[in-house]
């Protein structure tokens, strides 16, 4: 389906209800909440289905689209992939699905797939565009929150020209990205911050700081106060030290047994090195589950990265 | 003068000398080095005047254009709003200022400002256009230096449009940019981590986390191993926590003397207090320094910044 095709779907049917994907993200929620909002603007019944996932960091940006049904007559899933990441609670089929993950696997009657974008926040402005010329400022910050949030604030790889030519027509429609910028990259829990201060000064580093290791444990995540919902990405810290190639991240989860994650620039295989622990995974990302201690662990690693480390 | 005059005296003269300022950013140096290299594609003689003071964070971006003279025929400064600020050991008459500072004061005998860019490379940038048509590759990873850090890559208030769409441009012409964000916004020295992670592991915060303390004292930073060079910005690291309305850093001098930084969103005057204590700034960003114990005046401000509190 082209997008124009996309838009006349849209204006010759009713009664939307959107589908946020599982574990959702700024993207699926920004781009669902434009959606629904531009869809209102049209005359049309649109509501969000309830996702049981939606976390604090976004819950108010969507909390005016959000519905009580988990069904409608037109189902329209945005930014998901397959069926398998359908919200929970969700059954039923899906009639449109608007997404750009080039694993999508046309599980919906009708699909609009642009595989090249870095976001699905994109697709969705093309779709404002064509249904209602420009988006308002309402779809503005929230496409904004899909395209910003899904690029890592234009510092990830997917980053391209694209991206920021839609950042720059969202800002011309009146998006207000200062305070959405302070929320989403620059603002963290207390208790993430008091993680990572508790993470970054226990760091180990060899080899002239080209070899990381953090160590979480049960007792930093008490003594902090952080919970799952702080724990994104800190498979990642270890990797911020100037001249890191290779990061290991060991953490003890709640049953007590030691998760490694390993994090290389390709120089020293990762999966290799988790094979040897039972774990797998790519070859600059791998990782291992193993029941022991988190700093034995940790110490058989650092071994085994050292055997393998070229010379 | 406009920016198709500028090209046409860049055209008319040779011989350049480039000026970058003192304490030199991305912008300032990033400009500079796009700058120097379009001249000699276009076959003139030109390199960037000494600068010491410039890091080792971007030190390799323009080693190939750094000269050995402090003189030339045509001397133009990049960046620069007032000769205060000409670099370190740097003394003649500036023919040519290229600028954005809405403060530059024309100290040079012909300026190109364009006040309402976000960064000096964007100038340099439509210069290059002019003049060649399209920087190449490594002026636009060059100019990629200047804007991207000029405005926090994309998250400071200074965005807008033009920057993303500058951006944009600079990325069809080749700039690789995924190595530059890596090495500009995601990596940082060792000590520099250990020192962030010291400085969160006893961060205090209070009133829901609406108002925070960060104390930096000497003790850390030896600790640590961090030097002047690792200590960009501390004073908004307590501004962080979700929720902070009013940031206070307390920093021990090589002197013995305390430094305390405070940032606000208004709610409490920063200025007022800070005159409490001797010193001044803006209503939202204000400083002090007091002889005394880092501990006593963090205590103190606390103090005053509860007694301000709005209710």
């Amino acid at each position: 389906m082209t997008v124009t095709e996309c838009a006349a779907y849209l204006r010759a049917h009713d009664g939307y209800l959107l589908l946020t994907h599982k574990s959702p993200d700024g993207d699926t929620l920004g781009s669902a909440g434009a959606l629904c909002h531009a869809l209102r603007r049209l005359g049309k019944r649109a509501s969000l289905c309830p996702n049981p996932e939606i976390t604090e960091r976004y819950l108010s940006y969507v909390a005016p689209y959000l519905g009580e049904s988990r069904t409608g007559e037109t189902i329209v899933s945005v930014d998901m992939a397959e069926p398998k990441l359908y919200p929970k609670g969700f059954t039923g089929a899906v009639a449109l699905a608007i997404d750009h993950h080039p694993s999508n696997t046309f599980f919906a009657e009708q699909t609009l797939l642009k595989a090249e974008k870095a976001s699905c926040g994109e697709i969705v402005l093309e779709l404002i565009e064509e249904l209602l010329g420009a988006p308002d400022r309402t779809e503005a910050d929230l496409l904004y929150v899909a395209l910003s949030t899904d690029c890592g604030c234009f510092q990830y790889g997917n980053t391209d020209a694209a991206a920021h030519r839609a950042a720059a027509r969202l800002i011309e429609c009146g998006a207000e990205i200062a305070p959405l910028n302070k929320e989403l990259f620059r603002s963290f829990s207390f208790a993430r911050l008091r993680l990572e201060g508790m993470i970054f000064s226990t760091l180990h580093s060899e080899r002239d700081h080209q070899l990381n290791l953090a160590v979480v444990t049960r007792e930093m995540m008490r003594e902090s106060g952080a919970t799952e919902d702080d724990c994104d990405d800190l498979a990642n810290l270890a990797g911020k030290v100037a001249g890191n190639r290779v990061a290991i991240t060991v953490r003890e989860e709640p049953d007590g047994k030691a998760h490694a994650s390993l994090r290389t620039d390709g120089s020293v295989n990762a999966t290799e090195i988790c094979a040897l622990f039972g774990g797998g995974g790519h070859k600059m990302a791998s990782g291992c589950t193993v029941d022991t201690d988190v700093h034995i662990l940790a110490a058989q690693l650092l071994e085994a990265v050292n055997a393998a480390w070229p010379e």
